[in-house]
């Protein structure tokens, strides 16, 4: 088991992973813990467990909490994971929160619970608050997962204010997966303390120069190393940064025409040679043949590698 | 424990109880089931455990299933009750339902997997089958609840097509909480082999005399014995049906004014004389001072009971 570690304000380019499943579609803790070296390898500053991206919310707690001991005692630094522990039931955000961070795992990544709509920005701030104390870690970092397209219960910035107000040193961040440059632009210029994370690189670049701490984004499972060469040309100060965004943005298009997920898993399946990387939890499901083809046709014209590495 | 009984096709009002909390905000079985055997008295012919009412997605499944299990233990029949048992996680739902099933309450409400978005029939068909097979229970009846103003993600008639054609003898209704007669009636004129609940009182009437099988509605937890007037008057065809549906559509408008979870828990808590009852689980909140004074005061304009029994 990795041994505990402070965390480090997260910043840079985060991979939230994909999850690997076996034939019963359970998730595959040795195929996944190989693929977040891999993306270590490639360059991320660090790996998110569990965001949308890795299914999370199809995925019982305690195979959560499976995955998170395999990576851990696989010799992945629990410093450069944020984990994705946010649930409908309080009890559940509860139980993988205090887990992570038992294990060292600080810094943890929480949807506000999502079936409830429409809920007042004081009963979302309860449900964090709940979490927080009952975990009692002062190391303890939440980043907020602001994700309206799908969980459908946006971050307000008076609900930001309140548990910054309340849990100063706890609440770390914003993973600003709206999409919106204007939206996330305001997050930075609202909250500058806070590390922002814009969740697609097609704005990175843009976001870096307003502040942004970096970018958790789906892309990287397949494009980490593009991604980090804008990073690295933009903390350079490099002239070429522009050139290597237009890049990245050109790829995510094609990325994001599909649905995201099974795209994600059909060029890592194609590249690793490893069919076992198409399976999906439903209620997802792998790209149509046909669809799957044409993904391929468009990434080539990109020069976009396919190839096994 | 109760003993296992054959499910017999579920007709006529349920209500899908609240559920209580302790000062933990954890569910109260004592409470909850002193609850579930009132309404039974009250006059509904069953009772949905977890529904969206009884905050379900707010608890983790071994919170749910204790309940069910304190439910059965104090004699409450299996046959009379509807257990929810949908959640994003396949391997939640399945343990949920297969618990229910093993404990002889056969019938299940379940919601499809709700955080991911605009999925495709196909992939909420898998998610269904594969709780539907794993559990492999020939007496099982499932329920589909279409609830798409909270999950988002709505029941098809594509969708209840192919779940019937593959599961004809497990696919027993859907429970239709759109609120909108239109859609309602639709699913009856498709399906007409199916129960189809209506979630609102409000349309009870007009959705009997169309061919649906009842209602599940949140008002009956308080307003249970009025709302069977109207279910006993339209089964023995009597003239005064008119008249009480619009005394409880009246009733409905005033509750569904409010939040409807917390503003149930107030009344239930005022008439019982039990603050306990004002008890909700975060995201959701209690009704303000203000909102609850006015919600007593329009009740008490229609002569809605709210004195202790």
């Amino acid at each position: 088991m990795a041994s505990s570690e402070t965390a480090t304000p997260a910043k840079g380019l985060w991979a939230p992973a994909l999850t690997a499943l076996d034939e019963d579609l359970a998730p595959d803790p040795g195929r996944t813990v190989a693929h977040v070296r891999r993306l270590l390898d490639e360059g991320c500053h660090g790996v998110a467990l569990f965001g949308t991206t890795g299914e999370a919310t199809s995925f019982s707690v305690d195979e959560r909490k499976a995955v998170l001991e395999a990576a851990l005692e696989a010799g992945v630094p629990a410093g450069r994971l944020m984990v994705g522990t946010g649930c409908c039931a309080l009890t559940d955000s509860l139980e993988l929160t205090r887990h992570a961070a038992g294990l060292g795992c600080k810094r943890v990544l929480m949807l506000p619970p999502f079936y409830y709509k429409g809920v007042s920005d004081e009963g979302l701030h309860a449900a964090y608050a709940e979490v927080i104390e009952r975990t009692g870690d002062e190391a303890l970092e939440v980043v907020l997962y602001h994700f309206p397209r799908l969980s459908a219960v946006p971050i307000t910035h008076g609900l930001v204010e309140s548990l910054l107000t309340a849990y100063p040193g706890t609440i770390a961040g914003i993973k600003d997966s709206s999409g919106d440059p204007e939206g996330c632009a305001h997050f930075i210029a609202r909250f500058p303390d806070l590390g922002i994370f814009p969740g697609t690189e097609a704005i990175m670049l843009d976001m870096l120069e307003k502040g942004a701490a970096g970018c958790i984004s789906a892309s990287a499972n397949v494009n980490a190393p593009a991604i980090r060469r804008v990073w690295d040309a933009w903390q350079a100060g490099r002239e070429d940064r522009e050139s290597l965004q237009d890049e990245i943005t050109a790829t995510r298009l094609v990325l994001q025409a599909n649905p995201m997920i099974p795209t994600l898993k059909q060029i890592l399946a194609h590249r690793l040679g490893d069919s076992a990387w198409l399976r999906l939890r439903p209620p997802l499901t792998t790209l149509a043949g046909a669809q799957a083809a044409q993904l391929e046709t468009e990434l080539a014209r990109l020069g976009f590698g396919l190839a096994a590495a």
